[in-house]
């Protein structure tokens, strides 16, 4: 059986029920405790890693809205209200400099591993989106546009594919706004399909911190807000990253 | 502002309060109003059509677990207790000869389109899976072999690869089991992460037919049932297909 971090919080149940305890996981060194700032997360995961590539950037495929829209958000990014959160080919470029706790360390590396939400390489066929945050309000917006292979019902993105990518936004806003590594719950309701190539919006926030977890809110909707295509919850478990050491 | 079988479905909450009223959608004709057989729906939509490929057939990636599972369910449909739904590259191939309603009509197919799960073309490195349905007790077993490009925590598959795909296999067994088409939420809890290239079985039933709708639910394992990776529910609109005219 395989021994992994929902496991730890499994048995992170008996420990919240002690009164004033250590709200640090079990196995976890209290050095990497909760209480890292937002705004020193966003500067270590958000920073320009040159010798990565960047997949949320404009590219031919980006229809106009999704296009004008993104560059709105760039704008914004210039007073630091708002910060745009690079998407490399895996996590484990994003935590490049950090090691995952020992229950979820993998021994073999030898693949071409992908991200999922980027497993299509060639642009404007899958996946387009990138995520803006917003460190002080805790928030983020994700510009999405579905590709031909993103497809359900013809001619719509598959619910699933619109699913994956509210999880992969959710976590990446866990983390930054509060270390939430693990995702618990989803749970998504479908109102109207997304055409495909068009754009979706999805504002993205964090509801509350409790018990070591955060509660996620997405509503994702058209640019004009007319057309509400789905709302979604879900519920993430706090575990820190700890810095590799240098040696 | 897009209409889809959404907002029909809103409308429905309206037919649903009239006693005794007609239990078909509407802008539907009556004619395919619900009540086609399990075995019906079965030899329409799993039948053999040569002229795609099947991409739920085992390969060189498959693992030794997936391979002789696979094998013992094959072994089962031969007496037609269990039935391989095949997997095409497009929901457009699985209901040749039907067509969508109105509402969900596209005009333009220009592009090379791909069914969301199976985006991923090379042999093992996305999506392998395979669903097999029992008609007589509405339920179904989906084999499932993440890939490398399925990635979320590095070396485990993404949660929301998982979801998409249990969207998926609920949507093609709420479908033969009852006429199912539109999903109108899904819930997911996860208890443990799928290591890539190793097997996780999904067991799915129906939990009931009412008021036009499927209830779906969804236990994902390790073959052994020793690991319960999540578990999770759904809800499907029925919404039944309509022949399409020969001329």
């Amino acid at each position: 059986m395989i021994r992994t971090g929902f496991q730890v919080a499994a048995r992170l149940g008996h420990r919240r029920a002690l009164p004033g305890g250590p709200r640090v996981l079990p196995g976890l060194s209290p050095t990497s405790a909760f209480g890292s700032s937002v705004d020193s997360l966003v500067s270590i995961f958000c920073l320009k890693k040159t010798d990565f590539k960047d997949y949320a950037l404009p590219n031919p495929s980006w229809c106009p809205d999704m296009l004008s829209l993104y560059q709105e958000f760039l704008e914004k990014t210039k007073t630091n209200e708002w910060v745009k959160i690079p998407s490399f080919k895996s996590n484990k470029d994003h935590i490049q400099g950090f090691k995952l706790p020992s229950e979820l360390a993998v021994t073999s590396d030898k693949d071409d591993r992908r991200l999922f939400t980027r497993c299509i390489q060639v642009e404007g066929q899958g996946y387009e989106y990138v995520i803006f945050f917003q460190p002080s309000q805790k928030k983020s917006v994700c510009l999405f546009q579905p590709g031909p292979y993103l497809e359900g019902i013809p001619g719509f993105a598959h619910g699933g594919s619109l699913t994956a990518l509210v999880d992969e936004a959710f976590s990446k806003t866990a983390y930054l706004a509060g270390e939430g590594l693990l995702t618990i719950s989803l749970n998504i309701r479908f109102q109207n399909l997304i055409p495909l190539g068009s754009l979706a919006v999805m504002n993205i926030d964090v509801e509350k911190i409790e018990d070591q977890k955060l509660y996620m809110r997405c509503i994702i909707q058209s640019r004009d807000q007319q057309t509400v295509y789905a709302k979604s919850s879900g519920v993430f478990l706090q575990w820190p990253l700890e810095e590799e050491s240098s040696h």
